[in-house]
C-alpha cells in the first residue's frame, strides 16, 4: 500500500494510492494514519480493504506527513562510501548516528532558510519507518520490524552542523528541515530496499543520482545496530544516509538560496518538490 | 506549584504537592498533566485552585514522569567548567548540544544496564521544561518560555558515547537512561535557577556536590541559543549539563553495577533514587 495524508497542516485526512495511481479516501475506514496504524495487524486490516470501495479524492491539495505523530527521527551519517569521500570523511567502522529535532514536514512544503543561513544543503535519503517495537533485534529479524519506506530530504545547515562545536544535531533540526513522503509505502511493496534508484535536482540540475545499492550499512544492519542503543517503536523514522552529490561536495560548494526549487525522488516511493524561501516566520507553525 | 503524576506506567494520575508537603489529587480538576498543561494560561488556571479543596493522596505508590508525552529531550554537554576539566575536554566556546532518545522514566524507576554494558555512568542535571513556543527568542525573553524545572539523571554509557564513532547520542538514549522528576516545579517557585545546590550519591558515597552557579552557559542563554537551531515547544526538556563527580572522572573510573543505589537531588526540586539492575527485559515496557 501507498498511504498518505492530505489537507492543511493539522487537519490531514487519511488516504491511499490505488493501483491506477488515484487517491482514495480512507476516512470511512480509519480516522487518521498514526503510529498505531503502522503495526503489522493494523496494516493487515487496511490491506483487506478493497480500494475500489473507497471514495476517490479528486483534489487532495497539500500532501502532509504520511502518518501523524512521528516518534524519534534518527539519522545515519556517511552511509554511502562515495558520499563519505566527497565530504572528506573516512568510511566509518560502524554506523554514525545523529538526531533530527525538526518536526517532519510534508513532501512539498517549503524549505525555509534559517535566519542568516548561508550553508543550507540537501540530502535525498531512504526513510525507514518502524512498525513494531525493536529492541536488540537480530539482523535476520530486523526487516520484520519495518512498516515501510519513504523519501526524506535530510536538509542540513553545514555551518551549524560542522562549525559550531559539539554534535551534528545542531545543523539538522531547523524548522522545515525534514520533508517526509509523499507516501509511506508498505514494506511488502518494496522487493529489495537495497536496490532503489534515488535522485535530487536543484533548479532542474541533477546533483544526486545514486542507488541504495551503495549503502555501507544496509537497512537490516541499521535496524539491528540501532536497536541495541535505543529501543525503536512504531512511528520512529530512520533516515539512512545520502549518496554523493550534496552541495557541500561541489567544487566550490553550492548551497540553497531563496527561490530555488528542489526536486527529489526514490524509485517506487514517489517524489518531493520544495521551494526554498528566505527566513519567513509566517511560513512556520 | 510542584506537579507530579503517580501510579503504574501508563496509568499515572495528576497531583500536586501542597505547602505542607502532602500530595493532593488533581483528578477533579484535570485528566492528566500534559504538554498543554504547561502553557502559561493553563498553569495560571491550576494555580487558582485551592490545594486544600483537593483530596489527599495517602499512598501515591510509584512516581511517574511529571507530565505526559514529553517532546524533545535535548541535552547540553560540558556545561560546568570543572566537569569539562575532569573529562579532559576543553571548555566549549558555545553550548554543546546532543539528544537523548530514551523515553523519560520516573524518578525512582530502576536503571537497567544495557546488555554487556561496563561503562554506565551518572549525571545529576537541572532539567528545564518549556511552557511556550520558543523560536529565535532573546536572552532577555528566554526565561518567560520556561514552565518549570526538575531533577534529571542523564544516565550515560561512556563506551557507546565515546568509543563507537559519531555523535554522543549513542550513549545517551538507552532504555531507563532518563529519570525525570519527581516533580515539575513551576518557574515561579525557583527564585534563581543559577543558585541551586545539586548532589548525587552512589551506595551512600557522595560523588557529585555542586551548584548550578558554576554553569558555563546559564538557562537563559541556553534557551536563547537552542531556539535558533530548533524551535522549542511546550513539553520539550533541556537537560543542562552536570557538575563534577561523574564516574568517568574518578581515578580510576567508577561505573554502575547491578545492585547499586543512586540517589540524587537538587535544592527545591526533590530527590530521585534508582536501583541499578543487570539487563532485564522484564523491567522494560
Amino acid at each position: 500500500m501507498k498511504l498518505l495524508r492530505h489537507g492543511p497542516v493539522g487537519q490531514e485526512k487519511p488516504a491511499l494510492v490505488d493501483a491506477q495511481g488515484r487517491i482514495r479516501d480512507l476516512s470511512p475506514v480509519i480516522d487518521d494514519i498514526t503510529a498505531e496504524t503502522l503495526r503489522p495487524a493494523a496494516l493487515a486490516a487496511l490491506r483487506a480493504v478493497d480500494p475500489a470501495s473507497l471514495p476517490l479524492v479528486e483534489a487532495p491539495g497539500r500532501i502532509g506527513v504520511p502518518f501523524r505523530g512521528p516518534g524519534k527521527f534518527l539519522c545515519v551519517g556517511l552511509n554511502y562510501s562515495d558520499h563519505a569521500a566527497e565530504t572528506g570523511a573516512e568510511v566509518p567502522a560502524e554506523p554514525v548516528l545523529f538526531n533530527k529535532w525538526s518536526r517532519p514536514s510534508g513532501a512539498n512544503d517549503p524549505i525555509v532558510l534559517p535566519q542568516g543561513s548561508v550553508k543550507t544543503d540537501w540530502e535525498v535519503e531512504l526513510g525507514v519507518v518502524i512498525g513494531s517495537k525493536a529492541r536488540y533485534v537480530s539482523k535476520g529479524d530486523a526487516l520484520s520490524h519495518v512498516a515501510g519506506y519513504c523519501v526524506i530530504n535530510d536538509v542540513s545547515e553545514r555551518e551549524y552542523q560542522l562549525e559550531r562545536g559539539g554534535t551534528w544535531d545542531k545543523g539538522k533540526g531547523c524548522d522545515t528541515f525534514g520533508p517526509v513522503g509523499p507516501w509511506l509505502v508498505t514494506a511488502d511493496e518494496i522487493a529489495d530496499p537495497q536496490n532503489l534508484a534515488m535522485w535530487l535536482e536543484v533548479n532542474g540540475k541533477r546533483y544526486q543520482d545514486g542507488s541504495s545499492r551503495t549503502m555501507i550499512f544496509d537497512v537490516a544492519t541499521l535496524v539491528h545496530y540501532i536497536s541495541r542503543f535505543t529501543t525503536l517503536y512504531p512511528g520512529d523514522i530512520i533516515s539512512t544516509g545520502t549518496p554523493p552529490g550534496v552541495g557541500l561536495g561541489q567544487k566550490p560548494p553550492v548551497y540553497l538560496k531563496p527561490g530555488d526549487t528542489v526536486r527529489l525522488g526514490i524509485e517506487g516511493l514517489g517524489e518531493q518538490c520544495q521551494r526554498v524561501l528566505a527566513w519567513d516566520a509566517a511560513q512556520l507553525d
